[in-house]
C-alpha cells in the first residue's frame, strides 16, 4: 500500500501515519520529494480495511498494491480449475462447453422437447430458469419449484446437466437437489447472503458478472463463495452496462482473457443477455472461444414468439446449429475440443 | 406499443401480427409507408410481457408508449406521498429531512455518543448499519442483530428515528422490530426476494437505486414493494457508476426532479455514497435541496479514521454542523422549511 | 511516481528500472516486501511521458503521484482567476453570471427579439450559435459569418456580451473579432489543433468538457490552452455519456465543487444540454448555484416548435423568467449576488 | 417517426400536431386509445431535423423510425464496398488485412527497422503517427511533416501501404500526399470540419469510433465522408469508455457484426488502443476476426521501453508474430484468407 501525502501535509502528520502502520505490523518506507511525501507501507493489507489510513489528517490518498482477493488468483493456485459434473463433462479443461436452453421452463412439453433437440445436437448441459428475476413485478416469474422438477426430468430422460438460476437464499438447497450447477444471476452478484448459503454446498456454481461490476468486484464475489469452502466456482461475462443503445449490453470480450490471466477458475461467455440480438449472438460466441473462454451459454427457443420471456433474444434450433457447426470448426484452430 | 417492421416484411408477415395483436385484445392502427410500415397497438402493453411480439418474423423492433409501472408513478396518485415516521417527522412533507449516523454500528459507546451528537444538532432520524454488504469478503460485516439492539437503545434514549439496512429476506422481520425504516441497499435493488419480503410488512422503506440501475428500474422495483401492498416507500439516489474515476460513483442530479415529476414517493438524496469525498458532500448535499430533494442522508463519524468502514467520507461533527446550518439558510429560498 | 513490480520480477530487472530513474534524474526509494517490490521515484514526473517504464520487463505497472497538469491547478494559483469582460461583467467573481440565448443564430428578427427579451430580464450576457457542430449532415449546420454578423448587431443594440462556438482553427480569429467569449464545444475538447490556436489569442475561452471526458482531461484541455500563453479559460460542466437514457447526458454535479477545489478557473455549468428536458434545466441550474458554479448557461427560445436546432430542450421566455426569480432568491443563501 | 402524446393533451394540441405534420408534407395516421393516442407520420424523417415537433405543447416524445443516415446504409448498398490501396491490397474483400506499427513515428532509424520486420512477417500495411493527438500538452507530439517523410520512404523501402492520422483539417492535402490512408482519431470522430475536408479528397479514409460515441453516431460521422463524395470509407472499433478500469477502454466486440449488418463499409478492429494491456491484445485481435472484422490495427514496437509513446501497450515483434501465425490458422475456419 503507498500512502500519498497532500502537499503541505506537516511533519507531525506524516509521523502519525508512519506510527500507526507501526502499530499495524507494517513495515513503512518514507520518501520525501520537493511535491510530495510518499509512504510505502509492506504488509498484509487487508488489515486497512478495518484502518482507513485515508480518513488521517494529511493523507491525499491510499493506493492498494495487493489484489484484493486470494482465492480467487492465480497467485494462489496457478493450475487451472477443471470442475466435474459427471459423465465427462468437465468444464474448464481441454473441451468448451455449450450450455443452451430456454431463458425460462415454460412447460413440461416445451421444455422436453427443447431438451431432446439440444441433446441431438450433442449440446452436453441444458440451462432454463424456473425462478425468473425479472425488472418488471408484471412479468413472468417463472414456474419455482414445478420448473425445477421439469428440469429434472429433462435430466433424466436426456442425460444432459443442469444449470438453473437461485433466487432466494432460502431456495438453495432445493434448487441444489434438482440442479447440477446453481447459477446466481447478475443482479444477485453482489447478494452477500446468498453467496455464502451456496459457498457452504458443495455443488458448482456459475456466477454472472453484475452488469455494473468490474473484473476485480466479480473476483471478490467469487471470493465470498470460495472463502466458505466451495471451490467450485465458474465465473461468467455476460456483459455490462454503458452509454451504447444497440445492444442490451455491452459484451466485455477483453474480460475472458483478463479473467483467465487473474484467475485459475473457468469462464463462461452468455452472448444472449449481452446483446439480446439474434444475429449478434453467433458472431460473438465465435468471438468468446477465440478469446478462450472456456464455454458459451446460449438461449435456445424452439417458439421464440411464444416465449414468456426473453424471446426476442432468443436463437432458433436452426441458426443455433449453424452457430454449433461454427465452432467446431473454429475449436481445433484455437486449441480446443469439441 | 408502437411495432415497427422491416423494410423488406412481407406482407403475410405484417398481417400475423396484425392478428396477433388482435387475439391479445389490443386494437391495431396499421400505417404504411415508402421506407417502413407501422402499427400502433393500443391496449394494455402489460401483456406483451408474457407474448414477445418482437420475435415475430418480419418485425425489426417494438417500441413500448406506456410506462411499465403503475403504483409508483404520478399518473396513479397525483399528490405527493407522505410518510409518517411519528412524533411529527413526516418525509415527503414541506419538511426537509436529514438522516445522518455512522457507516456502521461499530460499538454501543461510538453509537451512543454520535447519536447524542446529532440529536443536538437538530437531526430527527439516525442511520448505521448493522448488517453491512462489503464488496470483500475480508471487509467488517457489522454487528448484525447486536447491532439493531444498540439502534434501539440510541432510539430509546434520544428519541430519534432509525433507519438501518436489510441485507437477507430471512433478517427483514428482526429489522423491522428494531428500526422505524428499513433500508435496502444499492446492490440489491433487484433482490426481489427481499423486494417482496418487505413490500409484505406495513413498515417505511428507503429504497436505494442501483448503481447501474436506470431511473425506470427504480420505479419498477419500487412497484414490486408496492404492488404487495406497501405504500411507504421513499426512493434514494445514491450516484451511478460511470468512467468518471474521480468520485466513487457519479451522482445524478437529474433524477431528483424526474422522479419527483414522475412519481408521487419521496426522494433522498445520499451524497456520501455518491461521491466518497469529504468536501464535495455539503455542496452536493445543497445541491439535491435546490433541487428538490425531500432529504438527504448523510455518513457522520466523530473519530472517521478509526471507523470500520469508510471513514474516508465521512463528514466530521464540525463540518456537518456548518452543513446544517447552510441548508437551514437555503431552506427557505427554495420554499422548504428545516 | 510509484512503480510496483510483479511478485516474480527478478532482482536484475529491479535493478535496470533503479538505473533507469536514477539516469532520468529522479530519486529512487526501494521498499521490498514478502508479496512486492516498490520503488518510489521522486521527481519530474512529465520527464516519464517520454520513458515508458510501464514497458520494462518485470513491472507490474506505474502509479503517477503528481496532477498531470500545472497552470490550472490551484496549487498553481491559490487565488481564484476572474475574467473581466468589460463593463463590469466579471466572470469568477462574486456575481453570478447568466449566458442565455437561442441554440443556434437563426435569423437577424429571432435573434435581436430574444436579445431584447434577455436584456430586459437582466441578462448579460448572450448565447447563440453561428457554427453548429452536429451529429447529422443533415441537420441545420449554423449560418457562419453571416450569424456573427448578426450577434455583433445584438451586442451593439443591447450591449450584452456575446458568447459563441469557434468549430474549426480557421475560424479562431474571424469569431474573435465579433465575440466577446470563444467557446469550445464539448465535441471539440481534445481538438488540440483547435485548443492551440485559441490559446494564441489573447481572448476569453469557455471549454466545454466532453461528454466522456474526465475531470482530469478536462483539466488537461484547459492547460494546452493556458501553456500557449492565453489565461482567460473558464471552464464548462455540461454532463457526461452514462446508461441512464432518461436525461441526454448525465449532469455531474460533483464536478462543480471538484474544479473549483482542484483548478483556479471560473466554472459554469451547463444544464440544457446535460439534461435536454425543459423542466429539468430550471433545477439543475438552481443546484449548480448552490453547488459552487460561477455561472450558467441556458438555452432560451421564444418559439421553440420552430427552433432550427434543439427546440425541445430550450426553456421558454416565461418559464425563463421564473427561474432567474428562483436564482436571485437563492443566490444571497449560498452567497453570491445576482 | 411516431409521435406520443401526453395523457393530458388536448383534443386541439393533437390536431395542431395533425395539422403541421400534413403542412411538412408527412402523411399522418392517427391511434387514439384509452391511455395515450399516438399519431404515425410516414414520409422523409429528415425534415423534422428542423422541425421540432417534440416542442409542440402536448406532445410528450418523439420517436423517430427509420435511420438516420443514408448513403453509409445497408438499405443503401448491398454490396460490401472493397477498398482498393494497389498492388493487391484490398480492404472489405475475403483477405483479412492487418495494419501494423509503431505508435508514433520516433525516427528514421526506428521506423525503418520496424517496417522491415514486418514486411518480413507478411504484413501489408504499416501505420505511424506523425502527428499525434496527447491528452497532455507536455506529452510527445509526433514529428510532424518530417514524420509524414519517413513513412514515405519506409513505403518507397518495403513496398507496404502507410497508414497515418491527419489531426488537422489544414494538413489534409500533405497527409494525402504521402499516406494511402487518413485516418481520423477517436478525438476527432465529431471535428466535422475535418470529416468534411477529408470528403473532399479522392484518398482512403479509416474514421475510428470516438470513446464515448455509439455505433449510430459513427455511421453518422461516416456519412460526413461519404456526402462529401468520398465512399472510400473505412470504420473502426477501438474501445469506448465504459466503468470498468481494468482496461484503457471496452472493446465493443458486438459493434462489429452490428456495423457489417447495418453497413456495407469494411470495419477494421483496434485492440491496443481498446485494451492498453500487452497480453490482452492477441486474444482481442482473433475475436475480431472470429466476429467478422475485415482487419486489425496493432501497435508493435521493437524498443517499447524506449517508446516515446504508448509502449506499454505495444507487443514486441515476437510475440506479435504468434500473434500473426494465430491468425493465420483461424482464417480459414471462419471463411477467410489471410
Amino acid at each position: 500500500m503507498i500512502i500519498v501525502f497532500k502537499h503541505d501535509a506537516s511533519e507531525e502528520q506524516v509521523q502519525a501515519v508512519v506510527t500507526r502502520i507501526t502499530e499495524l505490523g507494517m513495515s513503512p518506507h518514507l520518501s520525501k520529494g520537493i511535491a510530495r511525501t510518499l509512504l510505502g507501507a509492506i504488509g498484509d493489507e487487508k488489515i486497512l480495511n478495518a484502518h482507513p489510513v485515508d480518513a488521517m489528517p494529511g493523507v491525499e490518498r491510499v493506493i492498494p498494491v495487493l489484489k484484493p482477493y486470494k482465492l480467487a488468483s492465480r497467485e494462489f493456485k496457478r493450475e487451472n480449475t477443471i470442475i466435474d459434473l459427471g459423465d465427462g463433462v468437465l468444464v474448464g479443461g481441454p473441451r468448451f462447453e455449450v450450455m443452451a436452453g430456454p431463458c425460462a421452463v415454460e412447460s413440461r412439453e416445451q421444455t422436453l422437447e427443447i431438451a431432446d433437440i439440444l441433446k441431438g445436437f450433442g449440446v452436453r448441459i441444458l440451462r432454463g430458469g424456473a425462478f425468473k428475476p425479472r425488472t418488471s413485478p408484471y412479468a413472468f416469474q417463472g414456474l419455482g419449484e414445478k420448473g425445477l422438477k421439469i428440469l429434472a426430468e429433462a435430466r433424466e430422460r436426456t442425460g444432459m446437466k443442469i444449470i438453473t438460476e437461485v433466487l432466494d437464499a432460502d431456495d438453495a438447497p432445493m434448487v441444489a437437489e434438482h440442479a447440477d450447477v446453481l447459477q446466481i444471476g447478475a443482479r444477485n452478484m453482489q447478494n452477500f447472503a446468498l453467496l455464502q448459503r451456496v459457498g457452504r454446498l458443495q455443488r458448482p456454481v456459475m456466477l454472472k458478472r453484475g452488469m455494473s461490476s468490474t473484473i476485480q468486484e466479480l473476483l471478490l464475489a467469487a471470493e465470498y463463495i470460495l472463502k466458505e469452502g466451495n471451490s467450485l466456482v465458474m465465473l461468467c461475462e455476460r456483459g455490462i452496462k454503458t452509454f451504447e443503445p444497440a445492444t442490451r449490453n455491452t459484451f466485455d470480450i477483453s474480460a475472458l482473457p483478463i479473467l483467465k490471466y487473474e484467475s485459475h477458475l473457468p469462464v463462461i461467455a452468455d452472448p444472449s443477455h449481452a446483446t439480446g440480438i439474434g444475429y449478434v449472438i453467433p458472431p460473438v460466441a465465435l468471438a468468446s472461444m477465440a478469446a478462450g473462454a472456456d464455454g458459451v451459454m446460449v438461449e435456445v427457443h424452439n417458439h421464440p414468439e411464444k416465449a414468456l420471456c426473453d424471446g426476442h433474444q432468443a436463437v432458433q434450433p436452426a441458426p443455433f446449429h449453424d452457430m454449433l457447426e461454427k465452432l467446431r470448426t473454429l475449436a481445433p484452430a484455437v486449441g480446443r475440443t469439441f
